[in-house]
């Protein structure tokens, strides 16, 4: 791909030769002469004077207060342009033409569109509609009355049960599994009944949900992810949950039965939220953050607990176990003092 | 299904016209004139006025307490008898006829019961029993000499190791793996060797396992888990561990191995215990409790810290990093009070 | 297997009769006439006095100071011993002749070593090498340019994306998935921007992966486990991290992107890794301790909280949020003091 016209697709402007070819992209430090890199901080302006890239995508301000005079991709926003780029240089194999696999089992009413991709092995059950240039790996099972919009991307192994309706442009991992059956049982003096989970899952445009991610049906009404909500691997997200615009979660972070999210959060790993919660836009969660309450204000919320040599944390998590105990002592003290 | 019939199923008395056609149940506040409904608190008690629900199920308090004149499915338990009622409305397609998929490879020496339902690419390695009416989806794997019992319902693409041993009623769902090797190695001066795990994975009835969920197989011996026993999803059993009849497990909870949980436990979300542990009947674990010694009496545990706004947080966890020290001088200050 | 065969097999030196026929390992209680158990600890010396075992794999001390008069398999490190003779026991199904089921896909140009089993249903997709002895089970996927070596063993259900490369004798269980896209989006006002991955993933020798653990591709440059590396269930290793030899997981931990991980470290489990961090060599961590920064000296790290009963854990946990203000309380009071 030439350099200019890479340029145009990522919206910047060349400073050089905007004739030469470009194979990929690469860190500053290891980029070689026909591969870009980019520089998304001041902290890395230095590698400037070594790297042997093709080309450099950075701010005007950078290219400016540094003496590079190599080929530049002036951006507003280096990391974005960076972004918008790599969809050139993706080695995944794309399917962009019409192809059902002989050894795939489609079901005679189901709707296929055009340039649809169907790998080895999947089964696409009754009534299934799958939109136009979709592409299904190797090994899916897509139940029965679900529907699949444009453009989707399904790798290989991805489990879509009966039902479940996405929209287009989505990407599933493999071993990503839609519309299994919450978890609900009502107990009884015979042990637990099963409550059959009637509902479904509703996926918006856009949505991105990594591997070993699951995504339960509802009990009743569906569990709901909207347009834009990217999940990383291993991340549940149990029945009834709604998930806001362009939220996104970082992997093994879970979501208890009914609790609503907001659009534009950000959910780092290891995260777990109670059930029926109520959280609101813009609300972003470090780390192993438990989050056991309503959060009804934007801002930045945390309880993980960062470690220590383990014989010193030893001694702190044994006085942390009687805590309530010394801050009554405390609370004597300075009464006793005070009088 | 009539309203009588299904009153009939369900253990709950009609108050009302049993000769109405129900298709489905919703939430009060959505149902429409061919749903039902439950009210399973009173605090919900307002949404009777205006509920467009064909039946409500409630209790005979609640019916006396409210002005609901629709018809009424009376209950001592509407949260059970709506579970009961679940079952019949599910969109899930059971399949009750023999069929063996012709893409299915079942190993000649398999033995089939009656009314099996085997998917497409579904692989059955030898010596493995498949009981009656037990109906395996598509890509599933059932390892050589593994047995399933009766009215097991295997959704697609589930592992099943071999020597396995799985009772009746049993459920499992999408990329569920039963009897995956334990993780055990013993240190050497050339690295880890692998510790083959000789055991296997003994399910009782009417367990079900979640997506992604894996039950390791047993070092020597069986790893175990009793009948009745429900694992939600991402959940980790590690070999060797028993867990006792009806206890449950939310998800993305995880044992080490060896050890023992009783019966009739609860576990929340995030819940880990370490291995080689004793944990009695009826006790219940609170999301991201660390489980790291025996509990041998009955009761409610916690150890999961509350979030807070990141710059609150962030000052409290710092002073709990020398919360040894405070406590030093805190006994220093009393000492030299009440001296 | 004949006892002085074993014994030699195992680098232990038979005291008693070494022509009897062993057929399996259990525990000293348990074990039968034909089986032989092992004594790790001094603590269990009592039950050499009453087991059934054909032989008992312990040291000379152990052996020594007990009364025991049966078959003794010397060595200095008997829990060692014994997982070198499971390998001999091991119940699974090992394929050691050439076989390429024929529901099978491999692509023409892919090169297949001698003696390779590739299970039913298996994807092999365009340029894989698949190196020699090397077993295959069924409905796995084999992407585009991945390397797989000698002797490695892949369970039934795995899938590996594009333009890996795997060492030999790597284990990989059902629902590992290895190359999946690493977790990146650039923020834009139209929403996120995906990131396409186009690095890839470097797995040494000698490694083994178990059950939905997740192993993402690099964004640019490659995620790397080095040889010998060991990871349980359940682990996320996001793109780009890198892993020291010998290091070992447990079920349940997760690495965030670029962290990297020094070599013969041990992880125990839901332990969690923020990006970008640098962990030296023999570095261990306890259960569900949350890394947050860099490790720069070896040792034992933990941050994880130990459980309490639930009334006495809320209390403390309260206090816990309030910590900072109760230090200042104590450090006013300590002032008051000593003027």
């Amino acid at each position: 791909m030439l350099l200019g016209k890479l340029a145009q697709s990522i919206g910047a402007a060349v400073e050089g030769d905007d004739s030469i070819e470009i194979t990929g992209i690469a860190p500053l430090a290891t980029a070689n002469k026909t591969q870009i890199a980019f520089i998304a901080r001041k902290a890395f302006i230095d590698q400037l004077s070594t790297t042997s890239a093709a080309a450099v995508i950075l701010t005007r301000e950078v290219a400016d207060s540094s003496q590079y005079v190599g080929n530049k991709l002036i951006s507003d926003n280096p990391y974005l342009a960076y972004a918008k780029a790599t969809r050139f240089f993706d080695p995944f194999p794309s399917k962009t033409e019409a192809f059902i696999h002989p050894s795939a089992t489609v079901a005679p009413n189901a709707t296929i569109g055009e340039r649809v991709y169907i790998g080895a092995n999947t089964v696409i059950e009754d009534h299934v509609v799958v939109g136009d240039e979709t592409q299904i790996g190797s090994g899916c099972f897509i139940g029965q009355g679900t529907t699949l919009g444009k453009n989707c991307l399904l790798h290989s192994n991805v489990s879509v049960y009966h039902d479940v309706d996405i929209g287009d442009r989505v990407i599933l991992h493999s071993f990503a599994v839609i519309g299994a059956d919450g978890f609900g049982f009502a107990p009884s003096s015979e042990g637990w009944v099963k409550i059959h989970q009637l509902g479904g899952v509703s996926i918006g445009d856009d949505v991105e949900i990594g591997s070993a991610t699951a995504v339960d049906r509802g009990a009743l009404g569906d569990t709901v992810l909207e347009d834009g909500v990217k999940l990383d691997n291993h991340v549940h997200i149990a029945h009834n949950v709604s998930i806001g615009k362009n939220t996104a979660f970082a992997a093994m972070s879970g979501v208890a039965g009914s609790t609503k999210i907001g659009a534009n959060c950000t959910v780092a790993g290891m995260v777990g939220f109670a059930g029926h919660l109520t959280i609101v836009d813009n609300v972003h969660f470090t780390g192993k953050t438990m989050v056991s309450s309503d959060v009804l204000e934007p801002g930045v919320y945390s309880s993980g607990v960062p470690l220590q040599p383990a014989n010193v944390w030893r001694k702190n998590a044994i006085r942390l176990g009687k805590l309530d105990e010394y801050v009554r002592v405390l609370n004597r003290l300075a009464k006793k003092l005070n009088d």
